[in-house]
């Protein structure tokens, strides 16, 4: 049994690792990224921030779709209560992997499921602790130059070479990736209506 | 930087993960793998057990290879004490992962890293505890027929389908996929000697 049922799904994400995520559990569906883009000066928690964005994503998008199931997610990295975004240049990148270096740090991830016709939505997050060893100098250039991981919230990405440093994570993997795979196959097996199942 | 050095690197193993692991860290290796299989009626804790059979495949494959490194690894899963195989045949497959359904258990993958020339070699291990939600009669059924995890210890992949019911894991992803990425590359950055390193 899997999560296919009367009506298309749409990630409302470019992300190439979302969309690897939901295929790994043999979810159809369509990719049509929204063009909402973060603020990281709104005054919001990082529960609240991702939920916030997971939330418009979905809604930008279903708003052209109000007969398909639309996906939106949103991911953050958070050290000492400060949302990190994504680097700006390989100097931001190196400042940023120093801070995270033999530290624990959070990754939260906001989900949104919409499906206007049906008038059903749910909303939701997930939260892991990620703890990296303490990183080598040379290994953060090696890092930085040979992934250039400038599109990364955190700069790094847990499923690359970068995954030598991981000492331990405390929550759902896949939500480092950007998507919690396990706690959306719960929301949504719970949200499809009953006569769309199986 | 990585973990190239002046001698050359053998994976003492058959399994397609490990290997995916190691070239996701952009090691040059060949692979060879042991013919050393393991007795689970052997008297052992699961630490022991995956120590000890690391170093039996790594001790196997270094004998014909003298003049490199060789990398042994072995993974269990245990519930309650007692170490998981791999499941016998269907049936097996089903009560082992309703076993596991709701519950925590722990992975242990034991490497071991030997050169005989150099007179070098370390054995270590790691644990993780993964959490499943409940799974349901049908998804574990249509888990087991798309995806026949019978060459799997606990019956199923983390990085699979069955990512669905992995809520949470406490210590390194990669272990519960069969290789402590950071617990190695901490242990064979200490071991290679210092005019081969860079």
């Amino acid at each position: 049994m899997n999560l296919q049922n009367n009506y298309p799904i749409i990630l409302a994400s470019g992300s190439p690792r979302r969309k690897q995520l939901l295929e790994q559990i043999d979810l159809e569906f369509e990719v049509i990224p929204s063009s909402v883009h973060e603020d990281f000066t709104i005054d919001l928690s990082p529960t609240e921030f991702v939920e916030y964005y997971a939330k418009e994503k979905a809604k930008h998008v279903a708003q052209s779709h109000p007969d398909k199931w639309v996906i939106g997610a949103d991911t953050v990295v958070v050290f000492d209560a400060e949302i990190l975004g994504k680097p700006k240049d390989r100097d931001d990148s190196f400042q940023m992997l120093k801070r995270l270096s033999g530290n624990t740090h959070q990754v939260y991830t906001g989900v949104s499921i919409q499906h206007i016709n049906l008038g059903l939505k749910k909303t939701f997050h997930a939260v892991t602790n990620v703890t990296f060893n303490t990183l080598n100098d040379n290994d953060i250039y090696y890092y930085i130059d040979t992934y250039k991981p400038f599109d990364k919230a955190g700069s790094y990405g847990i499923q690359d070479w970068f995954s030598v440093y991981v000492k331990k994570i405390d929550g759902c993997f896949y939500n480092v990736m950007g998507f919690p795979l396990a706690l959306f196959y719960a929301n949504f097996s719970a949200l499809i209506p009953v006569e769309d199942k199986g």
